[in-house]
């Protein structure tokens, strides 16, 4: 039977309690954030002791199903002030699920102000002095881990930026090859971590027995058919293992979406320079690696190794949201430079998407040049030295517009928007304004449908259609994340009539249970309300729900603007 | 007759509009709050071109009343996302009174980036070029626009601080010696001031008839028995003249509630040290002056000059909660160190208590020692340089906090708490929590009876009346606040039947009206609906209602707490 582990950092204890009925068919995303709506108090600050950071493998996790190692973050967010979920990839949360952990609550923090890891192993679970890991980054942090603790144990960890408890830091996730370039990146998750002063967390699953299924050969059955579905869709089959997500440089390029400038115009006249297929060509040439999986049980292989001209690793899990991020967005357009900032990002853990909209801003500001890769890189650098520049920028877009008096930040809920305009995809803006985490196009894919035509397709750049789709995306989006699903199973989803059935399927024959379709767009609701109700008490409104003003400008090429009502985004959730 | 000033700062234009009707009976912190409730989108960016910064005399202001001189300045906060109403002394509202401008509208702001200062006459409106002035402090951008243009003109300006946009920057206003030593220090609207590129307001009210009053002979009798109220009370007529506002840091701390190091204990152990006391014990060994008034007509006289150990100017307006904020909150103990930063904040243009907040914060934080004044004073010198810690700190408590991860902040609505602890002041502290400004002891100075005795006195121990108290002076100070009365004759209306007849008087005899008692108290009334409902619309709800969590804390020496329920809290301004 899976438990719930809950770590006292005030006091370096731990205990172990039996699931609550009410959270026993929750997982990932609906389980972390069930667990900080019932104990966190939505007005702590949080920094505070009453935070918590819960860990939660999804519903599938540590089955052979295919896709499904992505592990829920949670917590209040110290970047939005809002509930935050954030997901990952990375080896620890098969493990943890093996492990028969259904979370991890991190709760209270030391006196004393000291640095703790958490060793969690099938003897038990045991505290260990981390002073010696302070100060470390990410892929040192994970080396010496592993140096001690064994190979491809898993390892999550916060760098210099989470131990600072800036609100731009990620929490990182070792990878199969023990690099940190899986974070659940968004919100400020690692300065929660970080206000604990756990510094890392270590998962040995080794002598556990493989996950319980209540019906094996059920599940076999639905597993296979489950990998043929994501195999068989051209994004998760054949786009994403050549290209990584970085395939999609070029085709919202194209579609006039790729926010250029600091959302000043929608292409990027060198996306070619920063595109998939130029990334491809470049590992190739070097003898990098263009198909990695973040996770055992992938078949996707979004990930890559990329290495530098000299044929040294530099980076991995280089994604299409980091490349607009620190290029298109900043006018960078040498895709070396945006590795090593990626790098950097990975090592002192901070959120990629916010860091290229923090540079946008620095920018806009003034304080260094657009497109100067080197001026990027330095300040980036700073984040983990004691230069007050990198305090201002560790915090992120909104905080880094505040100290330069820039009003010009895009940004909803105080974290930055991912990488495609709002108003040449409309689908996705609106779950920017109105999902609980603050701008973020995984709640809510709408690029899947209007950019690259799955079901149906739609038209990007018209209103119709979109308030209905971005919110059952948001409800969709909210059940997958709380599979472990990986959310690149939903090009599957939206085009493949099997896709969903074997979902079910495993999940049924996982715990023998008989829920149906509806039943997971209940729990997707369910998670929705859970969010939306622990904001309203932290303080927000409709009024949070809103994109920046200068959205209203037109944006080239399409010249389209932001012309929904408030009415029309106050729609999108209405009834969560 | 009056009309209302529109300054367009975005093509340096300016118009005369009437006054709608509407408008008419409102005057101070009724109009400021009025115009930017039905002028400034409540969800705009605090330094977008939507926001407004209005500028309004008092219904008294410019008539030979005592103490009617004093300016509301509005907008939306850049400092707390809410409506703001700060009001100041000075030379300027009278002038502005006699000029018949019922309120000045300062709006848009410019393409070009390129600073005006703005000079208004007798003879009109006129937009001068202010690059000249860029990077001046008040100091000496009030001795040039004196020179400029004449001793003796009112000067409105704001420092580095307002020209950075930082959010913790004052507006200053020149004193009848032509010094910055008075300002609208509160929420930040010097960064507003700054981000429409207005450097300066110049007004000179020369060859301008005194203000015309509907019964000369009625008014006169009423001012009379109006300066003998304020001249009778032992608070405004003899503690006030004599040791200033600082004449309450001995009084506070004997009441256990002078918050000691960043809101640790209630006494000070060096209180004496730094008391009013003290200060006009050094004022007159150095030959400064211990009364002066911020604005003519002034009876109290509570300002002074204060002089270095050299006899060397140092600084005037040296208040309370100045040296409170910059010593006890900080444990700084030397008063000529404390004046210095004082002198600062004045000359860059920094409200004093959110510094000191932040300097508190900043000691928290490890960055500088407790209660070291030179390394506060170098630290507050970098607000004026290109440091970043200048533009950290320049950016208030909060934003300190966060720089640093910190979560022992004090402020409410991202505005830091005055001087007052709230555990050992129940009935400010309730003000702190409900004020639509944020923090504030001037919104609903309980102290004046819980500490001072007025109005039959209160405990400031004990929650019982307070929740009543909190509410009433809420009402109370903002009709007063529309006045053009100083907050400082609050305690001859609390303590003297005949003054508020007085006041009421007064305003009849000026308009030619026939106002009852029930009639300001619906002003006071309105006056907090139209900031509630914008705060509403801003996205506030009873959740920024909150102190901070760590006034759970029990309060040396009389080891109370904050310990009000929520619903106790959300009574105090319930209904508006």
């Amino acid at each position: 039977m899976s438990r719930i582990l809950r770590l006292n950092m005030t006091d370096r204890t731990f205990g172990w309690q039996d699931v609550p009925v009410a959270w026993g068919r929750l997982g990932g995303r609906a389980l972390t954030s069930r667990i900080i709506r019932e104990e966190v108090p939505p007005t702590c600050h949080p920094l505070s002791r009453a935070n918590k950071l819960v860990l939660a493998p999804g519903l599938l996790t540590g089955t052979p199903a295919a896709n499904a190692g992505r592990i829920s973050v949670g917590g209040k967010s110290p970047l939005t002030g809002g509930i935050k979920e954030s997901n990952s990839g990375g080896l620890v949360s098969s493990k943890l699920a093996r492990l028969g952990v259904k979370a991890v609550v991190v709760e209270g923090k030391p006196d004393d102000g000291r640095w703790s890891l958490v060793q969690i192993t099938r003897d038990g679970v045991e505290f260990h002095p981390a002073e010696e890991y302070a100060g470390l980054g990410n892929y040192q942090t994970m080396a010496r881990l592993w140096e001690r603790f064994g190979k491809g144990v898993g390892v999550v960890s916060i760098g210099q930026a989470g131990e600072k408890r800036l609100t731009g830091a990620s929490i990182h996730f070792a990878d199969p090859a023990g690099r940190p370039g899986r974070a659940a990146g968004r919100g400020g998750l690692g300065a929660l971590m970080g206000s604990k002063k756990l510094k890392a967390l270590v998962v040995d699953d080794r002598g556990t027995p493989a996950v319980p299924l209540a019906d094996p050969e059920r599940f076999k059955q639905a597993a296979r058919r489950w990998a043929k579905c994501l195999k068989e869709h051209p994004v998760s089959g054949q786009a994403l293992p050549a290209y990584g997500t970085a395939v999609l440089i070029n085709i919202v390029n194209e579609a006039g979406a790729l926010p250029t400038q600091n959302f000043r115009r929608g292409r990027f006249e060198f996306a070619e320079d920063i595109s998939g297929e130029r990334m491809a060509e470049l590992i190739k040439q070097r003898g990098g690696k263009t198909k990695e999986g973040c996770h055992p049980g992938c078949v996707i292989q979004c990930s890559q190794t990329y290495l530098d001209k000299d044929g040294k690793y530099l980076t991995s899990g280089f994604e299409y949201e980091t490349i607009w991020a620190l290029g298109a967005n900043t006018l960078i357009r040498n895709l070396d430079e945006i590795a090593v900032i990626d790098r950097l990002c990975d090592d002192y853990g901070l959120d990629t998407i916010e860091m290229g909209c923090t540079l946008g801003v620095l920018m806009e500001g003034g304080i260094i040049p657009w497109g100067d890769g080197a001026a990027a890189i330095e300040m980036v650098k700073k984040v983990a030295t004691d230069d007050p520049w990198g305090r201002i920028i560790g915090n992120g877009s909104v905080f880094t517009g505040r100290a330069l008096g820039v009003d010009r930040v895009p940004a909803v809920k105080g974290q930055g928007l991912p990488a495609y305009d709002p108003r040449a995809e409309k689908g996705v803006g609106l779950t920017y304004a109105t999902s609980p985490m603050g701008a973020d196009h995984t709640a809510g894919y709408g690029v899947a449908v209007n950019i690259l035509g799955c079901a149906g397709g739609g038209d990007p750049l018209k209103k119709e259609g979109n308030v209905e789709l971005s919110r059952n995306l948001q409800v969709a989006t909210a059940a997958i994340d709380s599979t472990g699903l990986c959310l690149f199973v939903a090009f599957a989803v939206l085009d493949n009539p099997d896709a969903l059935p074997c979902i079910l399927e495993m999940i049924n024959a996982r715990y023998g249970l008989s829920l149906t379709g509806e039943d997971i767009t209940a729990l997707g609701s369910q998670v929705l309300k859970d969010e939306r109700s622990f904001n309203r008490e932290a303080g927000f409104t409709k009024a949070h729900d809103r994109l920046p003003e200068f959205f209203k400008e037109y944006l080239k090429p399409h010249n389209v603007t932001w012309d929904f009502t408030d009415e029309e985004v106050d729609r999108v959730l209405e009834g969560f």
